[in-house]
C-alpha cells in the first residue's frame, strides 16, 4: 500500500487546470494527436501491462465476464486511439459566448463559457475509460484525477504514463492527467472530501458506487447511470410498433443504463398485445416476470421464461434479458407507476393519441422522455453531442447525455468605458 | 418550541410541486396577482404582526440596524407587492426549448425547460424574503419550503398566510409555499438532511449561513453572497475613470456582496493615482487601510481615515465604508493576489491596454469580470435578467447572478414514429 499525499495531488490538479485553462486549443489537440499515436505504439508495453491485470484476475478466480472487461488487445486500443482522435475532432465549448449583448449604459456583456477546474474520476474495471476520460477533459480544458479499479491498475499506469509523456511533449502540465496508483479503498474516501481541489466529481461504475458518491461525496458530483426505465403501451399503441420498440429497448443492449426494465401496458390493448410481445421477446432469450392479470394473458406456456413477478421486479434495473410486465387500466396509473418505481432517467409512451404522448413528456419527470421510440436512444452519440461522458440523472448542471459543455462553467464578462451604478 | 415534521412538510411541497408543474402559466400569474392585492388589502394584519416582531426585537435589544431590516411598514409593503407584480410579468422559463431539432433517424428532439421541483430557502431577518422569493419560485413553477429568521417569524407567518389563501383561491396548492414556523435552531439541521424532498437549497443571510450550508447540505445549494473585490488599477488606466469607479464600487451602496474591498494600483501610476483617490474616498468618509508602500504615498494625513493595513485586511469582505489598498508591481502581482484572496464573485480592472484587459478577463476565475466598470454592476437587473434570485459564486449550474432561469432543470423531449436503436 503506498501512502497517498492527497492534498499535493490536488494541488498540482489545480495548479494544471490554471496552465490549461490559457493553453491554445491548437496545442490540445496536438497533445491529443500524440495521445493517439502514442496508444498505438506504445501498445506493447500496454498490452504486457494489460496482461499482469489479466493473468491476475484469471489467478483471483474473477468471472470471464470481469476478465473480458479488463482486457485491452491491439484492436480495442486502436479502437480507443481512434476516440482520442474523434474528441480531439470535436469543437472546443471553452471561450464560446452563451450569449452576448450591449447593455442600456453600453457595457458589453458576455457569458462566456469556461472549464469547470478539476474534474475527479471514479470508475472500475474497464481501462479504456482512463483515456477516453482524460482526452474528454482535456478538450475541454479541465485537469482531471483518476481513480480506476485494482483489478486494472496495471494497465491504468501504463495509459496514464503514455498520456503524461505526451502532455510533456506538448507544452502541457502533465498534471493535468494524474492517476492515483493507491488502489487502497481509503483514496475513495479521501476524494469524496477534497471539496477544495475537486469541481466535479465523477462516478463511472455499479449503482453501489454511483450511491455512496451522491450520498458522501463533498463537492457536487454527478448521478447517473441507473436507469428502472419503463415503456407504456398506450390502448391508441400501434401494437407492431409497440413490439418492435419493447424489443429493442430490452435487447440490443440489456447490460445499459437505458435498457427497457418494465413494459406497463394498458388492460384495453394487453390481449392483442401481450402475446405478440412475449413470442417477439421468447425468440431473443428474454425472461418475462409477469404480474398476474400479464401471467393469465401470456400464459406460462410450459416457457421457462415466463414466470410471476415478485414485489422487487417492479424498480429494478436488470441489465440482463429480463423484463416486467404489469397491466394498468389508464395512462394515469401508468404515470403513477412510472413516478413510484422510476429512477427519472429514460421512459417512453408508445401511442397514437396526442393528448395521451402529451400528459406523458408533460407530466413524466426523467431526463428523457419519449413518445413511440425505443429508450435505448438516450445516448449522447445518438442525440448528436459528439461525445459522451455521461448520463446525468441530476436536476442541477446537466441532465441527461452529458458532452463536452456539460463539462464547462461559464463567467460573465463585462467590458466597459468608464460605467458606474447610479441605482 | 414546536415540533416540526419536516418529512411531512416534504412530502406535501414534493406533491405540490408535481401540481404546480402543470399549472396553467396564467393561473400562476393570476395568484401572483391576487398575493401582490392582499398584501396591500392585509397590510394592516400584516402590519400588527410585523408590530410585534419590532417590539419584541427592541425589547430584546437589537441594534437599530437589525430593528430597520424587520421594519414592513406600509410604504415597504406596498414596493413588496410591485415586486411581486413585477414578476408576473416576466415571462416565465419553464417550457421553452433551449434547443429543438430533427435527428438523422428522424425523431424530433428538444431540451425543454422544466421547474427545479422544490427550493428550500434559509433566510435571516428581512420579511420581505418571504414574498420576494416566494415569487420567484412559483413564476418558475417551483414549490418552496421557507426558513426564515427567528427575528421575523410573526411577520413571516402572516405573509406566508396571505400567500398561502391566494394560491388556494386560486385553484393552486397551497403548499406550493410552507413556513417552517419553528424557530428552533434544529430545524435548519434538518432542512440541510432533506435531499429527498429539496432540490435546491438557497441559503440568504450572512457568511456563517452560507459556509455552513456549503458545508453541510446533503443537497445541491447555493454558494453566494461572499464577495471578496479587488479592483486593480493597471500602469495603462485613464486615473480619473479609476477614481470614478473604485469609489462608486466602494460607496453606492457598502454593505453588498458586489462593493469593492481592495484597491491594488501599479507601482508606475501609483504616486499620480492614489492622492486622487484618497481624497474622493475622503469625502464619502471611506475608511483606507493601506499596506506600506501605498501608506508612504497617501502619508497618513493626520487623518482618521488611513491607517495601516494589517494581514488581515486583504481577503477581507468589509461590508462597510473600508478599502483596503495595496501598491503591486505588475499585472501578474495583481492576478495572483485576486487568486489568492479573491472570493470568486466580482472582480474588475481599469486600464487602456487591449493586452492587459485581455489576459485579465481570461485569467481571473471569478463568476464576473470586468474591465472599466464598476463591480456594482454585478447584478441581475443590470444584466437584464428581470429578477434576481441569488448570485451564485458556485461554477456547476449557475454561476453570477442568477433569474428565473436558473430556478429550472429541463429534460429531454424525443418524439417519434417506430425510431429503434441499431448500433
Amino acid at each position: 500500500m503506498t501512502e497517498v499525499n492527497l492534498q499535493d495531488i490536488g494541488e498540482r490538479a489545480r495548479a494544471a487546470s490554471r496552465e490549461l485553462a490559457r493553453a491554445e486549443p491548437a496545442r490540445i489537440n496536438e497533445a491529443l494527436g500524440l495521445i493517439a499515436d502514442a496508444l498505438v505504439q506504445r501498445g506493447r508495453a500496454i498490452g504486457e501491462a494489460n496482461t499482469k491485470d489479466v493473468d491476475r484476475a484469471r489467478e483471483s478466480g474473477l468471472g470471464d465476464h470481469i476478465v473480458d472487461r479488463l482486457l485491452l488487445d491491439e484492436g480495442r486500443l486502436t479502437g480507443v486511439a481512434d476516440g482520442v482522435r474523434a474528441v480531439a475532432g470535436l469543437t472546443s465549448p471553452v471561450g464560446q459566448a452563451i450569449e452576448s449583448r450591449v447593455l442600456p449604459n453600453g457595457m458589453r456583456l458576455a457569458r462566456r463559457r469556461v472549464p469547470l477546474g478539476v474534474i475527479g474520476v471514479i470508475y472500475e474495471s474497464r481501462p479504456n475509460v482512463t483515456a477516453d476520460i482524460s482526452a474528454l477533459c482535456l478538450k475541454s480544458g479541465n485537469a482531471v484525477i483518476l481513480r480506476g479499479g485494482k483489478e486494472s491498475i496495471e494497465t491504468n499506469k501504463a495509459l496514464a504514463g503514455v498520456i503524461r509523456d505526451c502532455l510533456k511533449d506538448s507544452g502541457l502540465p502533465k498534471d493535468a492527467v494524474q492517476l492515483i496508483e493507491s488502489t487502497d479503498r481509503s483514496v475513495v474516501d479521501g476524494m469524496l472530501q477534497m471539496r477544495d481541489y475537486i469541481d466535479l466529481l465523477i462516478p463511472r461504475g455499479g449503482a453501489e458506487l454511483v450511491m455512496r458518491v451522491a450520498k458522501e461525496a463533498t463537492m457536487p458530483a454527478i448521478t447517473g447511470g441507473i436507469g428502472v426505465c419503463h415503456t407504456y403501451v398506450d390502448s391508441a399503441a400501434d401494437l407492431d410498433m409497440a413490439t418492435s420498440i419493447t424489443r429493442n429497448a430490452k435487447v440490443q443492449r440489456p447490460s445499459v443504463c437505458n435498457a427497457l426494465d418494465t413494459v406497463l401496458v394498458h388492460s384495453a390493448v394487453a390481449r392483442a398485445f401481450l402475446p405478440q410481445m412475449a413470442a417477439s421477446m421468447a425468440a431473443e432469450g428474454v425472461q418475462l416476470r409477469c404480474d398476474s392479470r400479464s401471467l393469465s394473458i401470456i400464459g406460462e406456456n410450459g416457457s421457462d421464461l415466463i414466470s410471476r413477478a415478485e414485489p422487487e421486479d417492479f424498480g429494478q434495473e436488470f441489465l440482463a434479458l429480463v423484463a416486467s410486465v404489469k397491466v394498468v387500466d389508464s395512462l394515469d396509473e401508468a404515470l403513477a407507476h412510472i413516478a413510484t418505481y422510476g429512477s427519472g432517467h429514460s421512459e417512453a409512451i408508445v401511442t397514437g393519441d396526442y393528448a395521451a404522448a402529451t400528459r406523458f413528456t408533460d407530466e413524466v419527470d426523467a431526463a428523457a422522455v419519449f413518445v413511440n421510440v425505443s429508450t435505448r436512444l438516450n445516448d449522447g452519440g445518438v442525440f448528436g453531442l459528439g461525445a459522451e461522458v455521461a448520463i446525468s440523472t441530476n436536476k442541477m448542471h446537466a441532465r441527461g447525455p452529458m458532452g463536452l459543455t456539460e463539462l464547462t462553467s461559464y463567467k460573465w464578462v463585462g467590458l466597459g468605458s468608464g460605467q458606474i451604478r447610479e441605482s
